[in-house]
């Protein structure tokens, strides 16, 4: 009788090709092969899939990142963070398990997501940040970026916001909330909602970052989500700045 | 004429075998000689010879590293850290540069250094923080390391915090501030003084997470200062919770 489990992850996306095993390269690292295979040798062999609540890509990090999976093994529950984390690489950590409901699913059971985005503001890029914030030296106004931050929240239609070629037909998507703080020469941008599209973190925190620096008007955004058009929308911001916060269910 | 010139750096110690040149591995990686080679490449030649603040050890951080050098060059001296930084890996950076007092020296002028010990109180490792704080994850009592800490400011003879084989014969020093502050799960000892002897802030820190364990009682300090007895003392806390803060002439 095969058990559902459910890890909670946070990760160093610097390493890796995000969090999907490639198929046709299985030799690049990547977090959910990295799972699969702690899971392979603390199980001695059984064969796991691992599903992700949130595909992130490369270079991008994880707080919070939830996933599941259906385990065969009768290792106990409260000693497996312990043993995956005895043959996970040190920049992947597990922080948590429990047995859930069969029908749970870490993405389609998921009802928020929380993304955050780190911009350092510093002349000189901060060498610690270096992996971890889109450096931005140029001074940016937070008053603009936090009036067109509030115009995203909402049930709207995203596809502005989204990166060409995804496969999906519905781009309705809900934002509950989208925080901006500064504190000394950082600025953390905050987006939760119930879904996100590909891209669409690191697309409106370019766009966020083109309002700061005054290159786009605060209405800019209205026209997106009417015009539904990307190419009104600012660049996809580098990928080292997303982090994946937490997953409500 | 040679021009002394002074340079504010910061660094990312976790690639690198200290700030100090290793004469007997030229190969290894360090601070001093990727700045040296960087001025080599920038003036097109010129042999310099770089002094360091603080010799920092393999792994040790800086955000305030200061280091002065004679330049034969005409390079104008704005234009010195943007030169400088774009030869140097991405993991050290040149804040600013200016012309100093041909008796400048960077580290007998100093009156001042803040060095900050950073320690991650997470039960499983922030992966963040894995080459920048020492994991601890039993409690630790701040009030215990509070006051064991206020015992070390003064001017004491501060032998039996110092490791072994140090060639000084002089081990009094003035700490002129000890904080210790807690953000969330994260400890931060910051420590000033007039200058500190081989691996002194790490053998502080790990004297005062010994505290903060119950292991050893608040009065320990007293009595490794009066008895200058390095075995009363805790363990030498690792280099990666170190930083370099700050110099002041």
């Amino acid at each position: 009788m095969k058990r559902r489990i459910k890890l909670l992850l946070s990760y160093d996306g610097t390493n890796y090709a995000g969090w999907q095993i490639q198929t046709r390269q299985p030799h690049v690292q990547t977090i959910q092969g990295n799972i699969e295979q702690a899971l392979a040798i603390i199980t001695k062999g059984e064969e796991i899939r691992v599903f992700g609540a949130g595909r992130t890509d490369a270079g991008v990090h994880a707080r919070g990142q939830v996933c599941h999976f259906d385990l065969q093994s009768s290792i106990p529950i409260e000693r497996l963070p312990v043993a995956i984390n005895s043959v996970l690489p040190r920049d992947i950590r597990c922080h948590s398990g429990e047995e859930v409901e069969g029908d749970f699913h870490a993405q389609h059971s998921a009802k928020l997501k929380t993304y955050s985005y780190l911009i350092n503001q510093s002349y000189i890029p901060d060498v610690f940040l270096r992996y971890y914030a889109h450096h931005e030296p140029y001074p940016l106004n937070l008053q603009a970026m936090m009036e067109a931050g509030g115009l995203l929240v909402g049930t709207k239609d995203f596809q502005g916001f989204s990166a060409a070629g995804g496969s999906q037909k519905d781009y309705i998507r809900t934002i509950t909330e989208l925080k901006i703080e500064k504190f000394n020469d950082k600025i953390l941008i905050n987006v939760t909602g119930d879904g996100f599209l590909y891209n669409m973190v690191r697309i409106i925190a370019g766009t966020l970052i083109e309002i700061g620096r005054g290159k786009m008007p605060i209405k800019i955004i209205e026209e997106i989500i009417i015009t539904r058009d990307r190419l009104l929308a600012g660049p996809t911001a580098a990928a080292k700045g997303l982090c994946l916060e937490k997953i409500i269910y």
